[in-house]
């Protein structure tokens, strides 16, 4: 569950004037969501397990593949549910391999550090839009999200690694710090990638966040809440300023 | 669970002459086991995982990085028995880092299909070496061993993706059938390496292999029966000559 969060700027809003703003959601962004978790889920396990050979000790590498087998097992939870809802999870997931591909790419972590701040904040981040989306949707498929993007250990383990490595080379907080930044920055903006390309899921969103009238205030509590979130990691880290 | 098997060279043996071969197998000989075994099971992990990147589909891809993510949950289950034992995993696994990782080295896989035969031959040779050492152990070692080396359905997968494979393409099964060879040549090699260095887990094989008696026929029968397992899995490749 990563890469995904939500947009700040409103240039990729559908037209508020659009007809089925008025309709709740419906499958198609129910498949979007699935499929975008999903993609999630198997480009995070894919990146954990290659930002484990960074670690400096096999524990941390033991520690950091078991957070990317933990992965799979949310991936293969959501690939069910897709064939369940006669859904190819390779069909689902395609349209979000570009976006969360580029993410990675452009925060490939380069030492073991970063790559346990981006597990925790970035993923953190991405968990924290899923379920903000995930109110929108049936109670089943809210159900299966939440359990998807249970952090099993995660925030332990970073705020552990993070702080010691501070504490050894305090210099490192503010590469450390600028890092997290840069993450939220790829995010939000693959995320309005992402949502220009994709209707339903837009929709979804503005529909859930503004109940029955289409306003930008939902959207922006929303946000608001995130980013709250992400300072509230960062504080734990001891990467606030 | 993944790249040692049985020396075929008796030049690693220890001196036949050596009190304590008559001796029943010890404590150390099931910490090297245990330690060997994780660190198989943490460098299979991370190898799958990477060789999943080559996948020519998402769910060839999703497929592979499912096969690692179990080595991850029997990985979890060695590292807890160590632990109960009172070794630090990481202090079991540190003898066998290096010839695992030279063993991976020098069995890069270069395309998808040479993955798929690695993950299914290497590794269903490593687990035939490891489940024939379990039967000289404790019955609760056995138990546990047999328990991480179940293979979770990945002949049926490496069958069906070699076999398209080859039915695409019929000039691979003369470079997989070699590629094939290969992997039991180094991973002979690295486990000849291993047990010229860890005499707990050779006087344990030799103790086993031939009762109270010291000779050399238990070590040949075990060799046939691993490497008739290996003909029969490369017969079931389609690799066979």
């Amino acid at each position: 569950m990563v890469g995904l969060i939500v947009p700040v700027s409103t240039d990729t809003l559908p037209n508020v004037s659009d007809h089925s703003l008025a309709t709740p959601a419906a499958e198609p962004a129910i498949i979007d969501l699935l499929g975008a978790l999903a993609y999630g889920e198997l480009s995070a396990f894919d990146r954990l397990a290659d930002d484990a050979r960074m670690a400096p000790t096999l524990d941390g590498r033991a520690h950091m593949s078991a957070m990317a087998a933990i992965e799979m097992g949310h991936y293969s939870r959501l690939a069910e549910r897709l064939e369940q809802l006669g859904v190819p999870p390779a069909v689902a997931m395609e349209p979000f391999v570009a976006a969360l591909e580029t993410y990675h790419s452009l925060t490939e972590p380069s030492t073991w550090l970063e790559g346990v701040v981006k597990a925790y904040v970035g993923d953190g981040m991405a968990a924290d839009f899923y379920r903000e989306v995930a109110e929108f949707v049936d109670e089943s498929t809210r159900a299966l999200i939440h359990e998807v993007l249970a952090d099993a250990g995660r925030a332990e383990f970073a705020v552990r690694e993070v702080r010691a490595g501070i504490a050894a080379q305090p210099a490192v907080a503010g590469r450390l710090a600028l890092w997290g930044r840069r993450l939220v920055g790829e995010a939000i903006s693959q995320t309005q990638h992402v949502l220009a390309d994709r209707d339903a899921l837009m929709l979804l969103m503005m529909h859930g966040t503004s109940g029955s009238s289409v306003e930008l205030a939902g959207v922006a509590g929303l946000i608001e809440r995130i980013t709250a979130r992400h300072e509230e990691r960062m504080a734990a880290l001891g990467l606030s300023h």
